[in-house]
C-alpha cells in the first residue's frame, strides 16, 4: 500500500488523539487570545497549509469575530518590510515541517513587533515552533507521502479545537468535533466505490473545483491534490468568485467538482448548479443531500452530516480519496509527485 | 474596433486624469487614515477588482506597514457574521459598478462597527459610493466591454495615488506615477508584434501565469482575462506558491507566462526559470531585462522601467493586449464572453 493511502486512513484516529491530548494547549492559547484583546489575525502558510489558513480565516471571522488576513510572505522576505502588528494582533504560522523559511520569517518578525505568535506544526523540534510564543504541535506522526493528507486534517482539527476552547459556554462544540472523527471514519468506506468512479476521469487534463464558505478550503485542497498527484490542471474557486469571470471558460463535458455539504452555504451551491445547467459540464458532486446528487454525472455521497464548520474535515477526506485513486488509475505514484520534495523551501 | 481594444488604449490618459483630478480626494482620505490611527485594512472585491485588492495589500503592507486582509464576503452574507472591526480598521470595497451586493454588505456592516470605510468605484452614483464614508471615484468613463480593463488600471492608479498622499515626504513618488502613464503609452505600441506572437497559442487549452510580490496581481489579472476572453484554463500563482505543489503538473511544452519586471522580486523569477528548465515548458516572458527574455519561447519586451510598485500598471496593459489578441486569433468576441454580464451580482 502507498504511504498516501495509509496516511489517509490514519486521519480519524489522529483527530481523536488531538481532541484527547491537545485541549490544555489550545486552552492556554485561548486564554492568551482573550487576555490580550486580539483585534485581528494574520496567518502565514504555503501549499496545503495555506488551505488550512483559509479554513481558519472563516472560522475566526464567523465564530469569533476576529478579522483575519492571509499573509503575503514576500512582503517580509523579498521587500524586507514588517507590517506594524502590535500587541492586539494574533500571528499564526502553519507548516508541517516547521522549516518553511518564509513562514518562519513572518512569525519571527511579527513577534518582534509585539504580536501574539503561534506555530501550528507537525514537528515539535522545528524552528517555527521555537520562534513562536505558543506552539500547537499536531500528533500526526511522520508523513511519508509527499502529498500532505494527515497533516492537513490534523491542522484543521487543531484549529477546530482552538475554536471550542474559545467558546467554553458551548460544550456541545467539542462533542461535534468528536462526531466528525466518526464521520471521517465512515467516509473512508467510500473507498471501494471511489476506486471505480474515478476510472472515467483518468484522462482528465483540467477541471474546476468549487466550494463556498467553510468549504472554500476543501475546494482549494482538492484542486491542489489533483494537481500534485494526478497532474491535472485543477482550479479552485468559491461559488461566487467563479461567477465573476472564470465560468466563461466552461464547455460541455468539462469536469466540475462541487463540494456541497449541508449548511448555510448549501443553497448557494444549488443556485450554482442551476447557472451551470446550460453549459452541460460533467458534474462530480460531493454531498450528503440526495437532491444535490441527483442528475450529476458522478455522485459521491458522504454518509452523514456534521455541523458545517466541521464539514471540511469530512469532505477533505473524500477529496483525498478521489485524488489518490485517480492518481492510481492514471498510473502516477502519488507518494512521489515529479519534481516535488517533502520540504519545499521558498523565500 | 472592439470596445475592449478601444478601452485598453484609453488607459494612459485615464491614469493622467486620475493624477490631475483626484489628489485632493485621496489626500482627504490619507489624512483620515493618519488621524484615525489605522492598525489594519480589510478589502472586499470580486473578479478583476479582487486583483486590485491584491495590489493594495502589497502596497499597504510594504510601503505603509498596515497589515491587510482580503475579505471573504460569504462571512457577511451567507453566515451573517460581522467581524469586530472597530475604529482602527480601514475597510475598502472595490467594485466598478458599485452594485456588487456582497461588497456593499461588507462595507455597510463594517461602517456600523465603527471602521473607516472607503469605496473605490467607477460609478459616483452607486450604492457602494453611498454607503462608504469616503468614495474614490475613478474617472474611467463607462466600460462597454464585459472584460474589465480600464476600470482595473484606474483602480490600481487610484490606490497608487493614495499611496503618494500617504508619503508626503517623498514627492518623487507622484512623479514616478506620472512616468508610469507614459510607459503604459509606450507599452501599447507592442500591439503589432503581439498580434503576431499570439498566433501560435490560439489552440492553448490551459496555462499558468506566475508573478511575484507586487506583480502577483498582474499574474492573477492576466489569468482572469485569458479565462474570460479566450476560454483558456489559466491558473495564476506567486512564484513561491507555485513551487509548493502546482509545479508538479507542468510538462514539456505547457505554456507558462512569467511576469518579471525589474525590482526586488526579479531575482526570484530568475530562480524560478532555473527550476523550470528540466520541464521544458513553453515560456512566454513579459520583462524589460533582456537576460530574462533570452531563450524563452516568446519574449514580450516592455520598453522601459518604472519603480516596481508601479510596474503592475504597465505589465497589466501588456497582459491585456496578449489576452485581447489571443481572443481575436481564437475567433472569440472578447467584448461578450459567453455566459457573462457586465454586472455579476453574487451574495
Amino acid at each position: 500500500m502507498s504511504h498516501m493511502l495509509d496516511e489517509i486512513r490514519q486521519q480519524p484516529e489522529i483527530v481523536r488523539t488531538i481532541i484527547n491530548t491537545q485541549f490544555k494547549n489550545v486552552e492556554a492559547l485561548s486564554s492568551a487570545i482573550t487576555a490580550r484583546g486580539i483585534r485581528f489575525a494574520y496567518i502565514a502558510a504555503r501549499g496545503t497549509s495555506d488551505n488550512v489558513a483559509t479554513y481558519a480565516k472563516y472560522l475566526l471571522e464567523i465564530e469569533h469575530s476576529i478579522p483575519t488576513a492571509l499573509a503575503a510572505p514576500a512582503v517580509f522576505t523579498i521587500y524586507e518590510a514588517v507590517p506594524n502588528f502590535g500587541p492586539n494582533a494574533l500571528v499564526i504560522g502553519i507548516s508541517q515541517s516547521g522549516e518553511a523559511p518564509d513562514v518562519i520569517a513572518v512569525v519571527d518578525r511579527a513577534r518582534q513587533t509585539g504580536a501574539l505568535t503561534v506555530a501550528i506544526t507537525n514537528t515539535a523540534s522545528s524552528t517555527l515552533a521555537g520562534v513562536a510564543e505558543y506552539a500547537l504541535v499536531t500528533p500526526a506522526g511522520v508523513e511519508q507521502s509527499i502529498a500532505a493528507t494527515k497533516t492537513y486534517t490534523s491542522a484543521l482539527a487543531m484549529i477546530a479545537l482552538l475554536s471550542t476552547a474559545l467558546t467554553p459556554n458551548q460544550p456541545n462544540r467539542l462533542e461535534h468535533l468528536r462526531r466528525s472523527a466518526d464521520l471521517m471514519d465512515r467516509s473512508l468506506r467510500v473507498d471501494d466505490v471511489m476506486q471505480e468512479l474515478v476510472a472515467r476521469y483518468k484522462d482528465m487534463e483540467g477541471c474546476v473545483v468549487v466550494g463556498r464558505g467553510y468549504n472554500h478550503c476543501t475546494a482549494l485542497e482538492i484542486a491542489l491534490k489533483l494537481t500534485e498527484c494526478c497532474y491535472v490542471a485543477a482550479r479552485a474557486f468559491s461559488a461566487a468568485d467563479f461567477q465573476h469571470g472564470p465560468m466563461a471558460q466552461l464547455h460541455e463535458g468539462y469536469p466540475v467538482l462541487l463540494v456541497a455539504p449541508d449548511g448555510k452555504a448549501y443553497e448557494t451551491m444549488v443556485d450554482l448548479t442551476h447557472k451551470l445547467k446550460d453549459r452541460h459540464p460533467a458534474i462530480i458532486a460531493f454531498a450528503h443531500n440526495c437532491d444535490f446528487l441527483t442528475g450529476t454525472e458522478t455522485a459521491i455521497r458522504i454518509p452523514g452530516t456534521v455541523p458545517e464548520w466541521l464539514s471540511p474535515l469530512v469532505y477533505g477526506v473524500a477529496g483525498q480519496l478521489f485524488a489518490y485513486w485517480l492518481a492510481i488509475a492514471s498510473d502516477h505514484d502519488p507518494d512521489h509527485p515529479r519534481g516535488l520534495s517533502k520540504l519545499t523551501q521558498t523565500t
